[in-house]
C-alpha cells in the first residue's frame, strides 16, 4: 500500500506512487472528499501521474453515487525528497 | 508536430501523443477554449496523458492572463486505432 496520506498546511495532500492501486487512491480521494469538500493529489512522474488520473476518474464516479460533480485542477509543485528538489503535479480537487 | 485537431460531433478534439509537445498542445488547448469556451483533450497511455497534464497546466497559466480560470474533468472513452478498440482518457476543459 503505497498511499500516503499526511497532513500538511491544514490540508490533505495524498500523496500517489506509480505502484499505488488506483481503487485505493480513488477511495482516499472520496473520503477526502467527503469530509472535506477539498482534496489535494500529488504525483511525480508519468506513471504516478497516469495513475492519479486514473483514480482521479475512479473517485467521480464514486462520488456521483453521492450525488457530488468534482473538477481538477493541476499544478506543478517544488517538493523536498531526500534532499533533491523535484517537481510534482499537484491536483486540486474541487466541488463543480 | 503529433497535435491533431480534428472536428468530431461538434466538438474539438485534439489529440495527444507521448512526442507531441507540451507548448504546442498547450497552445492549442488555449486557441480553441478562447474560441469556443470549451475543449476536448484525448490520450493514450502514461506518458501522453502526462503530456496532456502537463500542457492543461501550461494552458492554464496562458489562459489566466486572458483572464480565464479553467478546470478539467478526465472520463475513460473507447476509441477504435487501426481496427482494435483502445481505451483513452479523455480530458473535458470548462471555464470555472
Amino acid at each position: 500500500m503505497q498511499t500516503a496520506i499526511t497532513p500538511m498546511r491544514e490540508a490533505f495532500v495524498i500523496k500517489v506512487a506509480a505502484t499505488s492501486r488506483t481503487s485505493s487512491v480513488a477511495g482516499a480521494i472520496a473520503g477526502v472528499m467527503r469530509d472535506r469538500q477539498h482534496a489535494e493529489v500529488q504525483a511525480i512522474g508519468a506513471s504516478a501521474i497516469n495513475q492519479t488520473v486514473e483514480a482521479l476518474i475512479l473517485a467521480k464516479s464514486y462520488l456521483e453515487d453521492d450525488g457530488m460533480d468534482i473538477v481538477f485542477t493541476p499544478n506543478f509543485v517544488d517538493v523536498g525528497i531526500d534532499g533533491k528538489i523535484r517537481t510534482a503535479v499537484k491536483f486540486t480537487v474541487d466541488p463543480r
